[in-house]
């Protein structure tokens, strides 16, 4: 960190001792995964100082717009609508989960067999290590999986400020009634809470705010067709990953502009893998940060990512919100339209993320899948049987790892990694 | 089993000889389990018929019913209602689901971690084993756990003739619109199945047969506050076991027959065991036949079972439905409601379920509780923990116990089982 934060920290709650320790670990992680890397495009400097400033300056810039009037609302999934936060001058923050912390602590709270990430944030906010969720005006859960739906009774124990929006399972009539009723719901608490009324040009403002910063990582991901590969995988993830964080217009920009050197790299026919490097592309769960086992085992072993079919990926980006309406019921139709299309495993069936799947496969030149299913996790893991079947029949290889935040596994997983991108180099 | 049915079983497309095997697997268990009991009460006589006959004359009766038109619908969860099934002249029977078999088959369609409530489900139809689920017209899943939502889009490749329905997370309006708007697509779907139109009269028989079922258990249950207990809690299991099995109205009149009995019984001061016997009540997931490992390790233990709270129990039968109405939508709005109770884990938040817990306590003067949660089911494990908070907070035993349908831990759950009977009785 490039100043003394200390006081922002303690004053936010934070646990010190404990923060320190995991600024550290993330700090290694970060160097030993990140800074390695050969031949990075210098646009990735500004994601880099974004790292290193996560808790730092990210947190110092919130806390100075707090104190001028801004409400920070936090989230744990891609169904909570940034438009309608952005509309009433609020920042929508991901809320930290990609890491196993107090776990301890955590086992107290969680069944053992509760997936890494919702173990995470529990850890996170236990231990008293997240500066996010300490500023948060507003905590968002969401009734998606089974594991979340249940955990967010437990955490609304443990934080003053938590709001559950309900989110159906089929993609029904009344399912869609329901997350229609539910973002009104939504609207009103975020109005309630901002002391903002949403008229249409603040919802058009939102809408246009958060489909450039989708339309950069659209830009972004086009240009990872390329082969050889213009960005690593690691690199693309961490950008996915920014998404969450960084306000939204500086985020944008500096995805364009590295999108810029990205086009001429491109032109030069330079990569950051050799031509011949096998091209995954990664299916499954989420990866929050600091969550970059996968990428960089499949990195080190000689391939590249050149995809995610994830929510820290396309599912959560891919689809811009129709803004050409005029009223707000109307825009409210269309950002319900937009989110509704989320092929997220909660919904059955699921058939759009298949095809989605097989079109990014096909998009991306990818040779082979890997589908990453967090232990525990069960929609992602139920539905990866029936993906593998239907992606095998189309003659796709597809290998299906099960892991959680641990580094135990990280020998077994690069076994399987290295064998599945070897099998991969024999069909080319 | 009293006849032979074996042309039968061959017709309905069974694997004969495994079934054969499944036969003498039940058959012996039944015969350790159940047979040694002492002094078990006359009426059980009916039960251990229709136990020995499950596979055999009950399906020939519904084979010869359905030769005469009657339908035959399948269900594996309480939220599927019965008063629709019965206006329409059809039977509604569970679906097996109580023990392991053809794992290794299951294992090609479902995750290693996945709760063996739905394991057996699928293995009782790969094995082929299952004359319920062979002999069914239609048969009908729920989107109740993240488990079963995603198995049933697997299951329907597997079977012919699977019905999906779907269920609400919260008891919200939206979350009741819901139910209402499923269950009206349900009626219709079993008008079409049956080509019978359910009228208000027919409506109102099929409440009425199955209020006079839910009754008469409520009769049985409320015997049990006795003491010494004059019924096991095996016995009792069986009985709501067999409640999704029988014929409707004979099941009824063989309930009311042994409360009679069990009357006379407590008027004496007989008891199934001693009176100082430490009274457990069960509280967690359905066990289906079957799966009698956990009241047969507490009662083995000296202890006995005076309640379940559990769908095999008081939440699947404990409300009636509202018959007073006249008109079909309306009385459709009175099963809405008298389903929509139904406490069930997957709902978010659940404070019914602890009430209920807490007043089964009271009125069956339990000494403690025994949370059963299957491995890898979610929605219980996860709320087992927040009971376990609340229930201990007001000094009333609880032990939380989590296993499979494998009888590997026995000797482990015994040792923690009979810990906590000796607890009880320290307490007493």
């Amino acid at each position: 960190m490039s100043e003394d934060y200390r006081d922002m920290w303690k004053n936010l709650g934070l646990d010190l001792e404990a923060h320190d320790a995991l600024l550290e670990v993330l700090g290694n992680a970060y160097q030993d995964i990140y800074m390695t890397q050969q031949d990075r495009p210098e646009g990735m400097g500004y994601f880099d100082f974004v790292m290193s400033e996560v808790h730092g300056l990210r947190i110092k810039e919130l806390m100075d717009k707090k104190e001028a009037g801004q409400k920070i609302i936090g989230s744990f999934c891609v169904f909570v609508p940034e438009e309608i936060v952005l509309a009433a001058d609020a920042a929508l923050v991901g809320l930290c989960a990609g890491a196993d912390f107090a776990m301890e602590e955590v086992d107290k709270f969680l069944p053992r067999n509760t997936c890494s990430l919702i173990k995470s944030a529990f850890g996170f906010n236990l231990g008293k290590v997240c500066p996010y969720i300490e500023s948060a005006d507003m905590i968002v859960g969401e009734n998606t999986c089974d594991g979340k739906k249940k955990a967010y009774e437990t955490l609304n124990n443990l934080v003053p400020n938590l709001y559950v929006m309900d989110i159906p399972q089929m993609k029904s009539i009344e399912g869609r009634d329901l997350l229609k009723a539910e973002y009104m719901r939504f609207k009103n608490a975020v109005e309630e809470l901002t002391g903002i009324t949403i008229d249409s040009a603040r919802l058009k403002k939102g809408i246009e705010i958060v489909n450039n910063k989708r339309k950069a990582v659209h830009r972004l991901s086009i240009l990872r067709k390329a082969n050889p590969a213009p960005l690593s995988g690691l690199d693309a993830l961490l950008i996915n990953q920014v998404f969450f964080y960084d306000d939204p217009i500086r985020f944008t920009d500096s995805v364009n502009k590295i999108c810029d050197e990205l086009e001429k790299r491109i032109e030069k026919g330079e990569g950051v893998l050799p031509k011949g490097a096998a091209r995954i592309l990664i299916s499954g769960c989420p990866m929050a940060v600091p969550n970059w086992k996968l990428p960089w085992i499949i990195e080190s072993s000689g391939a590249v990512v050149v995809g995610e079919e994830s929510c820290t990926g396309e599912r959560g980006t891919r689809n811009l919100t129709d803004d050409s309406a005029s009223t707000v019921d109307e825009l409210m139709e269309s950002i319900v339209d937009r989110y509704f299309k989320v092929d997220c495993a909660i919904f059955t069936p699921n058939p759009d993320r298949l095809n989605h799947i097989e079109e990014m496969v096909k998009t991306y030149k990818a040779d082979g899948i890997i589908h990453y299913g967090l232990q525990f996790c069960q929609p992602y893991l139920m539905e990866s049987m029936s993906v593998e079947k239907a992606i095998e029949a189309k003659n796709i290889p597809m290998l299906r790892l099960e892991t959680d935040y641990s580094m135990e596994d990280v020998e077994q997983l690069r076994t399987r990694v290295e064998a599945f991108v070897e099998l991969l180099s024999f069909r080319r």
